[in-house]
């Protein structure tokens, strides 16, 4: 598969991301990751980072609670966030070693904490979460798959149009090596303008880990843990957004 | 999309064949094309003549009642068919010049049909039906969409495997140019082995008619025509088998 070339969504293809993906897709999701922000932190407008904050969808239905601060690796990615939450402050970032030198009731990191591939870089984000977190501050982290729910090969599709091409994307999911802690996604851009069909391939590398890794590696960057349902996936069941409580111990 | 080379699946792929697509797929379809043929012929073990048999899925739900012959232009494909119907007679030939010098109580031609791209290849096609029938005989076809009925883009797909790989084979149906007669099908076939995975893309062309057209060409050929419900497609309403009686009037 070394003949696909890697992410070209987050560089190249940064400007089909609105068809892609659109915000309305997340209106239900981010409603979990609201009421675990409201019951964790009480009521009031906190101020949250977000970690890999990508496009910017699910955050577009967070910023009338919430005030935000985002980061993102991808410069492309975040003029797009920018163009959907004018009113949240962006920067330029790795998930791993970003240092804002402030900090937040909470992080958040939605799901691009997917393209963790080891312990160490897991290890690393949670790390650069705490540095940012107030005493009793809580990261909310949602990985799309754990070794207990991934079960490849995963297809889904969908079409969208704008004004110039109707495109088609379709994401491939498998896992090569259950050895090893990575699964891929390739994904497929049918872009269609008029009669013409462009077809370009997409090779993306996500972490796989056990819920228990996840547990042991926000255990030792000083969260408790709390496992709550999170309906990312068609089938309800297949998915948790991990809520990880500072412990004050630990923190101090 | 000239890039792409065209009809693989009938030639280099004919082994994927029971991996893209198998018999019990084809069971609950196959009902409706017994029902239509045992209300149009009574009860008996009739000969029929299936053109563009491909890999005889749809057949082999068939064979156990009526007595089949059968027709393909792929010879690799013809090879599949042979495998599962092993007691009927099959004759490599193109469905719109085939003359076998025999008569049947029926004539049936499933999705293959989709193939003809043009009116004169349609209006042939029913000439060899004709040619093959007896006198009050049939002629069953089901294209697997109309003009009406067709709301492109369409994507779907399945996973399957063999021994050797796992098979996610994924179609994208959309039409380039809604004032001919014709839409384009692109295949991938995402191959499995181990750890490797290839990726192929496989072109298509399938003409695209109306309702009307079908009707009058069918009439043509000196068939009157019954359409019935054909459950091809997820949504229930968007097929028809077309049910083709000659005339006696006409073919005499």
């Amino acid at each position: 598969m070394n003949s696909i070339k890697k992410n070209r969504l987050y560089d190249e293809f940064a400007d089909l991301w609105p068809l892609v993906s659109a915000p309305e897709d997340y209106k239900i999701e981010a409603a979990y990751w609201r009421d675990a922000l409201h019951a964790k932190l009480g009521p009031g407008k906190h101020e949250f980072l977000e970690l890999g904050v990508g496009g910017g969808n699910n955050l577009s239905h967070l910023t009338g609670d919430f005030q935000a601060t985002a980061v993102d690796i991808s410069e492309k990615m975040l003029a797009v966030s920018r163009a959907l939450n004018p009113n949240v402050t962006h920067h330029v970032g790795d998930m791993r070693n970003i240092r804002l030198n402030r900090k937040f009731k909470a992080v958040i990191i939605h799901d691009s904490i997917s393209y963790m591939t080891s312990e160490e870089d897991l290890l690393a984000t949670f790390n650069t979460a705490k540095a940012h977190l107030e005493k009793d501050g809580v990261l909310l982290v949602a990985p799309d798959w754990y070794i207990e729910t991934f079960n490849g090969p995963e297809v889904s599709h969908n079409v969208r149009k704008n004004s110039n091409i109707e495109l088609t994307f379709i994401e491939y999911l498998h896992d090569p090596d259950p050895s090893d802690s990575t699964i891929e996604g390739v994904f497929f851009y049918l872009m269609k303008d008029g009669k013409n069909l462009r077809i370009e391939q997409d090779l993306h590398i996500f972490g796989l880990f056990t819920l228990q890794t996840w547990t042991n590696l926000l255990n030792k960057a000083g969260f408790r843990v709390e496992k709550w349902p999170h309906p990312v996936h068609s089938d309800q069941k297949r998915a948790y957004l991990l809520v990880g409580i500072l412990e004050n111990s630990k923190n101090t």
